[in-house]
């Protein structure tokens, strides 16, 4: 199970933490935006040849020292069809080097619709006799508000195409309470999100004893961590917002069971553009960054008592 | 502004109607499939060329008698980027002919990622010293998981650009409720979200009375539309949910204002595969279910004593 394979990345690189692919034009390395431009015009062309090309850099850069990435399709779709284009490419290219790939689609919708948003990043589609893989990862995040009609559809992949879901409980915005920390008469909203997440996450466990499908729960709010770890014992937690957003290394000790485990921390902004301003090449700047983030948590489980590796 | 384009059409034309393009190959007209097959053979490509001209098709048989379009990018999607040529190739014809066109894509994220999809469909982005429109429509659906953070970012393409929003409040799908439903102390979940797209909403409002903040309310649920209908009075629901999800034309009344408008009501398969059985032309079969549904719309709206055209 996907699962089982992230826990087993996570214990042989020591590191539970996913890298961010949200590129964004104006923090490129200036040789790289130039050369992109130089071949294809300043065109979306362009833009998609300079955001691959730093993805793949990326990649390269930090592929021995995490178990995956995750691309943010937004930053791709901004691109139009080329920058879609990209997004598949870094998938790819991504899934080669033995990375897992987490696409960052918060997608959600009615049943058929759910399902197929499902086949397209988890999935194979039929045209006649022959069956293509559209978008190819390995998770996708998911959002909740239409409920269980649409977790039902990216079911069916996550348990005959070995993929995993990241739904969204508690997200790592300044906002995020206005619906989820809503109180209702049996917990805040995203409480009852929780539920879904253990009742879906049930069904399905792997060798690990983790569910292939997690929650997203961001490292904005650490208390929030702490009881949501207890609600879904069996879920792996894709925690968002460590660095630019706010998050520290001891703000999300909370996401972790006590083995240690159960977490992946996502960092894009603070490992991508770690080069402005150092002087550094932006791979080499990714790599340190990545190692000190690697630190970073790795002294915060042991001050907190939690197991480590 | 568009909400005022949007009512203009709907009195010129007399219809509240959407038509939601959500091409299904399985459904397609058999002829239409193997032209495209023989083309480009049983590929994304030739599923992609086949949706594309099933969808000229339809705007062609239905643009004189519908004020919008409503494409569901998933099953766009499903067909990886052939798919998602065909679907922006939709937007471009579609407004060629004089229809608005709402994307029903239902993104939400965090800020700078919902910047990043607002620029991507309904708005510009730069690349270098150019300007691009990756994505071309006029509205687009919103989740509103992630709170106002999200929502904001959106409104600057509505402000500055012409642009609207149908924010998801109380979906058609059997599930809805799970989130949507849950009693809060304040009212319902949804009702929270009401009231979002209500403070949105009144920030900027048209010649016509009405907002390009619109909302998302299920024909499936006839009850929380009249309910949803007094609370955000100058939004336009965007209204799924009719024909083959179970929604009827009396279902539909509370969805409109006194003055008979207010709202548009979404049919796609009803109105798409209408020729399935018939022995008639999909263009044909199409129009007629068009006005068919226009007629039983008319017809409940007068029995309603709610005022029309």
């Amino acid at each position: 199970m996907i699962c089982d394979e992230l826990i087993k990345q996570i214990i042989e690189k020591k590191s539970p933490i996913v890298v961010g692919l949200d590129p964004r034009l104006e923090s490129m390395p200036k040789a790289l935006l130039e050369a992109a431009f130089e071949q294809c015009g300043e065109t979306l062309e362009g833009a998609a040849e300079c955001i691959l090309n730093f993805n793949k850099g990326i990649i390269d850069a930090v592929a021995d020292l995490v178990p995956a990435v995750k691309p943010q399709i937004a930053f791709y779709e901004q691109y139009g069809i080329p920058g879609l284009t990209a997004y598949s490419e870094t998938c790819k290219y991504a899934r080669e080097k033995g990375l897992i790939v987490i696409a960052d689609i918060k997608r959600g919708d009615i049943g058929t619709t759910s399902k197929a948003y499902s086949l397209a990043h988890l999935g194979k589609v039929k045209v006649g006799k022959n069956t293509y893989e559209p978008f190819s990862a390995d998770y996708a995040t998911v959002n909740p508000y239409l409920g269980d009609d649409c977790h039902k559809e990216f079911m069916d992949e996550v348990k005959s195409h070995n993929k995993g879901l990241f739904i969204l409980v508690k997200t790592s915005n300044p906002t995020s309470g206005q619906l989820q920390d809503i109180e209702t008469g049996e917990g805040k909203v995203y409480e009852h999100v929780a539920r879904m997440v253990k009742n879906w996450g049930e069904q399905i466990i792997g060798e690990s004893g983790y569910s292939p499908v997690g929650a997203v729960v961001g490292a904005t709010y650490p208390k929030e961590l702490e009881t949501l770890r207890k609600a879904m014992p069996r879920a792996i937690f894709l925690v968002p917002g460590y660095g630019a957003q706010g998050g520290k290394a001891e703000d999300i000790v909370g996401a972790f069971n006590e083995d240690g485990l159960g977490a992946i921390v996502n960092n894009s902004r603070g490992i991508l553009y770690a080069f402005e301003g150092t002087g550094m090449g932006y791979q080499e700047a990714a790599r340190e960054q990545t190692l000190n983030m690697k630190e970073a948590i790795n002294q915060a489980l042991v001050n907190s008592g939690k197991k480590y590796w």
